[in-house]
């Protein structure tokens, strides 16, 4: 059900030709309200595609009343033509919802510098399509007409006492902090004004997509939307909103990590007893962005000098000879020297488990990458062919 | 010839069986003076090995006999034992040459975590046997004796009128700044006193090894040794002797560049006019980081996208809509919007020049890095086997 399953949502997907295959590649989510309440985060790449920089207008007010994502272009680097492109997408919208462009944030994602007259007039296409579709039941399709590399579509919702989290997302490649090709829409149903929305969006990301950094590579394109329709007419706790709106974000960033572009492995780095939250941060994102770490695991070989060899990269309080390192349940590394053989580690299940312990404190945090494979190298060498 | 071709050097490469091929693996360099002056600079990784440690103390007086270097074993986390194994080669190499333990440099290369008693009796083995067999010859053996994944021996002579510098360096992988796994052994004839001998040292591998970024991946191994023996009696200029060795510097790590495990292209990123030229370092660095331009080259793409996503992740002064790209010779991209295609890029030859002009200012900075292949991951993923 994706992002219809809230109450007060509609959606759809079309296919209008953006995709060389004829998939779906436009999708739009309505807040039927009654509130129309929106936050977004977006991502910290100071290249940003013309849609981020429309939609970081559009989020001021915390108002939103719809959001059309498209696939098959990431209208980036198009130049003023392509801003102009993404405005008369939003005035489209509005048009046939009978809104405000000023409350209708857009989403674009495919190859950078792909945005011409054609890109523009299939994309006008696909909303007068969309809109045409929208449904209580149009979550799925949504969710299929905003895939670009990936294998799957995501899906993910919770339920809980009378109201509920629905939510989409795509992503494959340039899957990094800040965020990464990345386009999340979630919507809700519990009644949350736009600073709280805003709030509990912040909080979730945080430990959920922003800690999902599959390549290390940082996409000009990423947003993550939450849309509150207040429907339910139930206003949640702080926590239980928050704990359930982590939830979806968490389930969605594992799916987005084992869809990750050709990876044969979904590596899970837990840093335990770090000085400090930011230092587990920082070195767990030091080991999910070495390449050789990344290739051994590919190999299954539990190669733990290449942990300790990115640690010493970062400027986390710890003395590397006081640092264990577990992969898989196997202490391989015991105050920086060699515990039990590399040879004991089963690294063939496609789920690996990294536990750095850097015994300088109480702080943990956990990232998610993948493995470097030959099929990450393909995917990646022939992307806009 | 290598760090033989300069007066007063003898050197010696001999296998004791540390590498399973029976290839030499213990290389010695000796320092017959008359001046006995050294300088070394060390990988800025805070996970280091025992003989960096080692190395780091015997360097601080500026005066060194010899320097011994063993492949097949990198003696990093290997404990107090290991850091032992370190003190007892050099008080060995003392012996054999009747010098002070203290002025003599170790250096060790291969798999993190090795290190055992019979780590320890090989390399013992290796000291006394390349004792006995330094020459003034010696210079292409001991070249040889410290590959570990290299194909070829790296080697680099620049003569001068009277006075000469040699120099010879190892590494295929963990390529990148700080530096990389990476041993370099440089020698002179030339008369310099070891204040000079830090100076130049330090700013030409500034923009020489500290510039090749091949993978991303900082060893916990890597030093660069200059030995000057001023057999030549010559005193150059600071600009004749600082040119020389930039020259020597550079060769060496265009040679690493060319052997990167894996590669298919060896590729010149070129920054010009930036605000500084730590500016112009920083975007040089962040585009050769980037796997998804890394993989593009590898499929002979012209991505300029990937550049300039990978451009908006650093803090450097560009405005996206300001950044002219070109690729061998192509302008791919002018003002961040699309120039001509990227079909026309003729990505076919090793050799790729990118060319990133911000716009900002009239500094400039070169960083050499390769593609990202499925070679690099098959050779990174069996690489402890």
């Amino acid at each position: 059900m994706s992002v219809t399953a809230p109450a007060g949502f509609e959606a759809a997907g079309v296919a209008v030709g953006l995709k060389s295959s004829g998939e779906p590649d436009v999708a739009m989510v309505v807040n039927r309200g009654p509130l129309k309440v929106g936050a977004a985060v977006f991502t910290s790449n100071r290249a940003k595609a013309n849609p981020i920089m429309w939609s970081e207008q559009v989020i001021q007010d915390g108002v939103v009343e719809a959001i059309i994502l498209n696939s098959g272009g990431a209208n980036c680097f198009t130049g003023s033509f392509g801003f102009q492109t993404t405005h008369q997408t939003a005035e489209k919208v509005a048009t046939e919802l009978g809104v405000s462009a000023g409350d209708v944030l857009v989403c674009s994602t495919g190859l950078i510098g792909t945005g011409d007259e054609l890109f523009r007039s299939r994309v006008l296409e696909g909303v007068s399509q969309s809109a045409a579709s929208l449904s209580v039941d149009g979550g799925v399709q949504a969710s299929e007409a905003i895939m670009t590399t990936d294998s799957k579509a995501k899906r993910s919702v919770v339920t809980r006492d009378g109201w509920s989290i629905g939510g989409m997302a795509k992503g494959a490649g340039m899957l990094a902090p800040g965020l990464a090709t990345m386009l999340v829409v979630i919507t809700t149903d519990a009644v949350l004004d736009a600073s709280q929305a805003d709030a509990h969006l912040r909080d979730a990301t945080r430990v959920s997509f922003d800690r999902l950094d599959s390549d290390g590579c940082m996409s000009t394109n990423d947003q993550v939307t939450l849309m509150v329709s207040g429907a339910s007419g139930i206003t949640p706790s702080a926590s239980e909103f928050g704990s359930a709106l982590a939830e979806v974000c968490l389930e969605l960033s594992r799916q987005l990590q084992g869809d990750a572009e050709g990876a044969s492995h979904d590596i899970t780095i837990e840093v335990v007893n770090a000085a400090s939250e930011q230092d587990a941060v920082e070195v767990g994102r030091s080991v999910a962005r070495n390449n050789l770490f990344k290739a051994a695991i590919f190999g299954n070989d539990a190669n733990w000098g290449r942990v300790l060899a990115a640690i010493g990269t970062t400027d986390a309080a710890f003395d590397p000879y006081d640092v264990d390192v577990w992969m898989n349940g196997v202490r391989v590394c015991t105050a920086g020297g060699p515990d039990r053989p590399r040879e004991d580690v089963d690294l063939t299940p496609r789920a690996t488990h990294l536990v750095i312990d850097l015994k300088e404190g109480s702080s943990t945090a956990t990232i998610l990458t993948n493995d470097l494979t030959h099929d990450y190298v393909h995917e990646n060498s022939a992307y806009s062919s």
